[in-house]
């Protein structure tokens, strides 16, 4: 079993990726762990609605039948980190299926990704560009394995 | 009146603080903005709770009387980036006070520091490295700023 982001859209900045690729290599310490990028780049002067729509259906190609899917929305549950970590653990340990954390474009979710899913997360009730939130949420789950497997870098 | 950034230590990443930079010059088209780094190179090996005390005496010496301080505490109180942007609205129309934004090292802060504060943010119940909040804090400011102006940049 493996871990997945799908995230909408290109990173915008090398400083960014370079960011995110190192957390990327330090959760691949403790399990698989890929970003997978939807394109958007073709659909640009597509009204917000549609866009969405289409983005959507993008996101869900991606998706597997068995995949547990969590989306990132500012209305989903929220969890401190370790509580984070735990749900972490939780789905890894009681389950094979692959985890699919998404991230959707600026323009949030289409109503099918919100079927599909399983649960939903907020990281924060403030909205942060869907760019930066790849940082925090890669962070995040690094953070998560470090305090499964007790290694240090959290502070409680 | 200008509003200021305390952070303890040097940004670690070059990648990182270009991403800050970036939002410190767009915040700066708003308003008077810097982030101020309180030095804390020279305290190593000295133990977590007398560490978290000198580092709370530096922010201290940087903090002046009238000066409106917000302690970022995973503990205060949250916003939605529209409350938060009316946060800082009022704050910037009722008083003359410069406004003082503190993120703490990675021990937290003191005890003098949580009396002299006029209040506590959260901006997740996530613990987030004392690093990458500085971006995050950035990006939410500069938020704040597009959402007071009426500019685009958020979605709600």
């Amino acid at each position: 079993m493996k871990i997945k982001l799908l995230v909408v859209g290109k990173t915008s900045s090398l400083n960014l990726q370079t960011l995110i690729n190192d957390y990327v290599k330090r959760i691949n310490h403790y399990m698989k762990f890929e970003i997978i990028m939807i394109n958007n780049s073709k659909l640009k002067k597509i009204n917000p609605l549609e866009l969405k729509k289409i983005e959507g259906n993008n996101i869900l190609k991606k998706i597997n039948e068995k995949d547990l899917v969590f989306l990132l929305d500012e209305k989903g549950e929220s969890y401190t980190s370790l509580e984070f970590s735990n749900f972490i653990k939780k789905n890894i340990i009681t389950r094979s299926k692959d985890i699919v954390f998404v991230i959707g474009g600026a323009q949030g979710f289409s109503k099918d990704l919100y079927n599909r899913c399983n649960s939903k997360i907020s990281f924060s009730k403030m909205t942060t560009s869907h760019q930066l939130i790849r940082l925090f949420m890669t962070e995040q789950l690094y953070r998560a394995f470090t305090i499964i497997n007790n290694n240090p870098y959290h502070n409680e």
